[in-house]
C-alpha cells in the first residue's frame, strides 16, 4: 500500500525481495537463446526469488538492438508464467524512444519499468524530470527509477527524485551510487512515497536495515538461493545472523566490482553450465583470473 | 598521398578544409526536415566550405533512431551532389552494428566515414581497436576516427591511435580533447599516416600551424564564410593575421562551450533564418540568454 | 586484544565508541582560544564521549601552522585529563615532516595518532605503504589509518591497506569514502588485524552492524549525547531501535555534506554557545542559510 | 607597458621569455644544497633564460618546510646577480600565511611572485579572489597568476581571472590548464592588462603566436639554450621555422607528462651532471625506464 498525494492507491502486491538482473545471451548470429534464458528464469524462480529483471545493466541494455530488447522481455515473461512480476529496463536518450518502449513492454505483460536515462550531453534537471514523468504517465504500471553514476553520463539529484516520488506510479526507486548515506537522505525525502531497492554496490543486508525492500542486482543471478536466505533472515530482523551471512556473500559483490559486469555474471552462469556466452562485442569476455576468481567465489558460498 | 607500411596509396583528394558539423532538424512527428537541411547544406557549399560531416555531436547522433539517421545522410548527399565530400558519423556501442552502419553509409555514397565508439562499461584498449579496425575494414573509403572525452564515455588512447593509424583507409583524426598538446604527441607519433582535424575544442590557427589539415566543427556551420577565410589564410602561412581573425572568431567558441551544443547552433541556424527547430527532447532549447550571446556573437563576426 | 602476525598483543583499552572530531578555534591574532576548547573538550567527555580527535579534517590541519597544531593538542591533552584518549592528525606531504609531527605528539602525551597522506604530485602505491610505515615505526602508539577522497589527493587502496594492516601498532582505519562497501571489503581483508570506524560519510548504526568500533566524525561534536546514546544501543545489539534513532540524526550529516565542513561544525558550536569563530580564511564562515538549517537539525535532535 | 583601470603604468622591464621552474635540490639531512643550485642558475643564465622561479610545481614547494623555502629563494637571488628577474613561488592554504611568504620574498629582494592557491575544502570564487588579492596588496612587485588544475584543488575560473586582472600589480598568469583555447579566451577577456605564460602543458610556439609573452615550465630547466632559441624564433614571427624546433622539443613535454615532474626534471638534470638528487620522500625517484626516456630525449634535441 503506498499513499499518493492523499490519494490510496491498492496495489495487489509490491515489489519486494531478490529481483535478479538477467543476463542477454545472444549467439553469434545475433539471436537470442531463448531456451537457455528460459531455463534460467525457470531455475530462479524454482529458488524463490522475488522477481525478473531483464534489460538492466548486467543485462546489456545499452548493447542490445530494440528487436533484441523486444525478444529477450518476451521469453522472461514467457518464462515466468506470471509466477513472479517482470520488471524491464527502459533506457533512452529520447523521451520519444523511452515512451514507445515502455508502451511496448506493458503490451507484452510487464509487470513493471526499470526506467533508465541514456544521454550524451548534459540534461537539466527538468529535463531528467520530464523524461521519467514522461515514462511514468505512459503506462499504468510501477515505475523503478534506475540510477548509477558509474555508467550513465546523467545522475539523479536527491530533488529531482523528490519531485518524481509524487508521481503515483513511480513507486521505487534503484540506486547503484555505491553511496549508502545518500540512500538514507532518500528514505528521509520521500517519507514513503517511494521505496527503496539495493544494487550491488550496496550492502543489502544494510539496505534493509534502513528500511529498503530488497534488492536488484546482478550477482543474485549466480547466487540465487543464497540471495533469497539473506533476504528471508533479513525480513526476521535476525540482523547479526544476516550480517554473517552478507559477509560471506560480499565476495561475489567484490568480484562483481572488478570486471565487467555483464562478462562477470554470464562467466559465472557458464560455471554453472548455463550456456549464455559472451557479453557482445567490443566488450571482453571474462579473463582467465576472472574465472577462477568467479569460481573460487561460488563455490565458497556454496553456488558451485 | 598517405604512405601506409610501405605501400604508396594515392587517393584523389584528401579531406582537408572547414567541414560543418550539421546539426540534425527533426519536426515533432520525428521526421527529418528535408528542405531545411538541402538549403543549409547548398548555402555551406555555395561560401565555399570544404565538406559536410552529418551525425556528429552537434548532428545529435546520439538522439536519433537509426532510420533518422539513414534519412538523413541520403539528404546530405543529395544536397552536395559530388561537389564536396560528406562524411557520415557511425556510432554505436557493438561491432556488429557500427559495421552495418558503415556499410549502409558507403553503400548510400558516403564518402568518408567519421568513427565513434559509444560505451557503457569501459572498453579495453583492445577492444577499441577492434571496434575501429571493423569499421575501418567493412568498408573502403576513408575513415576519420573521433573521439570526444567530454562526452563518450571511452576515450582513444596515443598508444591506440597509433596502431589504428596503420590501418590503410584510416587516414584521420579529429581530437576533441582540448588539449591542444595532445595533438602534438599524436602528429609526432602518427608519422604521416594519419592527418589531423581541428575540433571546436581547439583553436583551429594553432592546429593548422602545427600542421593540421582543417577542422570539423559546429560552430563552422553558423560561420562558415568567416571560417573558409581563415582557412584560406592558413594556407598562405600568414599566421599573424590569421590569429587575429581567429581571435575575433574565438567567442563563437566560446558560447559555443556553455551551452548544449545541438542547442547552440540550432539556434544559431534560427537567427540565421533556418527553421531548425530545437534539439529532441529531453535536451532543453537554447535559453534567451543563450540566444541574446550567439546573437550578439554572430552580429560581432559579421555572420548576422 | 588484536592479533598480528602470530604475536599476541594485549592493549588495555582498545579505542572504541565516539570520537568527535574537534574544531581548531583560533582568533584573529592566530592564537588558539585555549579556553573555549578546553569548554569543549570538558563537555564533550561529561556527556560520554569515548576520546578527542583534535586536527582531523573538522579540525582545518591543512590551515594550520605547526606552532598552532602543537598548541591545540597540548590545550587537548590538558583538558582530556586522562578521562578519554587523544587522537591527534599527523598530516603531511613528507615522511620526514611526518614523523617529527608523530614523535612531537607522542611526547606530549598523545594516545593515538590519526596518520594523513597530503600529496601534491600522485604517489606510488610502495610510497603510500612507506609514509605510514614510517610513521607507524617513529612512535610506540597505535595509528588509526585515516582516508577522505573528497579532500586528500591520494586514497588508500584496498591492498595498502592490507600490506599495512601487518604492522603491529596500525590497529584502526578511518575510511570517509561514502562507500559502505568497500568498508566491508576491507573487514574481509584485513580478517581482525585492524579495526574500522565510521565517517560522518556513512551510517555510523549500519558500519556498527557491519563490525566497526565506533565512528570519528565532526558531527559528534555538535551532537555528542544523541551519538553516545546511539552508540550504546548499537552495542546492545537493538538495531531497529538503532536505526530509528540514526533517522533522525542522520539529518545533521545531510547538512554536513553541504557546507565546509569546519564551517558547519563552527557554526553549530556557535549556536550552542561556544565562541570557535569561523574557519581560517580564505575559507567562508558559515552562510546565513546554513546557520538556519543547522539551527534547525540541531532543534529537531534536541541538541539545541 | 601595461594599461590599468585607465592608470598608466610604466614598468622598467616587463617579464617575458623562458623563465625555466627550478628543481630543489635537498640532501638526505634536509639541507640545501646551495652549489648546486647556484651552479644550475649560473648555467641557465648564461645560456640566455630570461628569468628564474624557484618554488614552483617541480621546485616542490609542496613538500619543502619554509626555512627551506626561504633558503633556496634566498640562493637564487644571491646566484642570479640581478641579472634576469627572480619570480619565487608562494603557496599556503591560508592567506595570513601566504601574505607572510611573499612579503618574506620582497624583502629578500624577488621580483615578482608566483601565486598558487592550496585548499584541502572547496574554496568560493569571493574566498579565491580575497586571496590573490591579500597577497598582491602584500607586496609592491608583481604577480604572476599560477594555476594547475591536475594538482592543486582549486582553480581558476575566468570570470575570477578578469576580476583579478584590475589589480595593478597582478599583471601576468601562468595557466598550467592543458587548455589552449582557455588562454585565447583568457587573452579576450582581460583586454590587455594581464599577459600571459604558457606552461609544460601547453604548446610554446602556439601560446606564443595567440600574444603570450613567454613560459614558465620545468622541461626549460634541462633544455634552456633550445627553449631561448625557441623563443627568439617565434619573436621574429617565422613561425613555421618555430613549430618545425618546437615538434622536436615537444619530445620533452611528453615524456614530462608521464613521470612525477619533479623526478623526471631532477633525473635529467642529473644525467647533465648536476647533483640534485631525487624528490623528497615519499615520492619516488625517477625510475629506469624514465632515465632513458628522458635521456633519449636530451640527445635528440641536442641537450645531453
Amino acid at each position: 500500500m503506498s499513499i499518493k498525494k492523499g490519494i490510496l492507491i491498492v496495489i495487489k502486491e509490491n515489489f519486494h525481495g531478490v529481483f535478479p538482473y538477467l543476463v542477454s545471451p545472444i549467439d553469434t548470429s545475433g539471436e537470442v537463446k531463448c531456451d537457455v534464458l528460459e531455463q534460467l528464469c525457470e531455475d530462479l524462480i524454482s529458488v524463490g526469488v522475488h522477481g525478473l529483471t531483464p534489460l538492466g545493466s548486467t543485462g546489456e541494455f545499452a548493447y542490445l538492438s530494440w528487436p533484441q530488447r523486444q525478444r529477450i522481455v518476451e521469453v522472461v515473461i514467457k518464462a515466468a508464467k506470471g509466477r513472479v512480476p517482470v520488471v524491464a529496463g527502459v533506457a533512452s536518450t529520447t523521451i520519444t524512444d523511452a515512451v514507445t518502449q515502455a508502451r511496448t513492454f506493458e503490451q507484452l505483460g510487464c509487470d513493471g519499468i526499470l526506467a533508465i536515462l541514456e544521454s550524451y550531453f548534459p540534461i537539466s534537471e527538468d529535463g531528467v524530470y520530464a523524461y521519467f514523468k514522461a515514462i511514468a504517465e505512459a503506462v499504468s504500471i510501477p515505475i523503478v527509477l534506475y540510477t548509477n553514476p558509474s555508467f550513465q553520463r546523467s545522475d539523479l539529484s536527491i530533488p529531482v527524485i523528490e519531485r518524481l516520488s509524487h508521481i503515483s506510479n513511480i513507486r521505487y526507486l534503484k540506486d547503484a551510487s555505491s553511496n549508502t548515506g545518500r540512500l538514507l537522505s532518500i528514505l528521509n525525502c520521500v517519507q514513503g512515497r517511494m521505496e527503496i531497492f539495493a544494487a550491488s554496490a550496496h550492502i543489502p543486508a544494510c539496505v534493509m536495515l534502513l528500511g529498503g525492500v530488497g534488492w536488484m542486482a546482478g550477482p543474485a543471478c549466480i547466487a540465487p538461493k543464497q540471495s533469497v536466505e539473506l533476504y528471508e533472515i533479513c525480513r526476521q530482523g535476525a540482523w547479526e545472523e544476516a550480517m554473517k551471512l552478507q559477509r560471506s556473500l560480499w565476495i561475489l559483490n567484490q568480484s562483481f566490482v572488478k570486471y565487467n559486469l555483464a562478462a562477470c555474471i554470464k562467466g559465472g552462469l557458464e560455471l554453472q553450465g548455463y550456456s549464455v556466452g559472451s557479453p557482445l562485442l567490443p566488450q571482453s569476455p571474462l579473463s582467465p583470473e576472472g574465472f577462477l576468481e568467479i569460481k573460487r567465489a561460488l563455490v565458497t558460498i556454496g553456488a558451485l
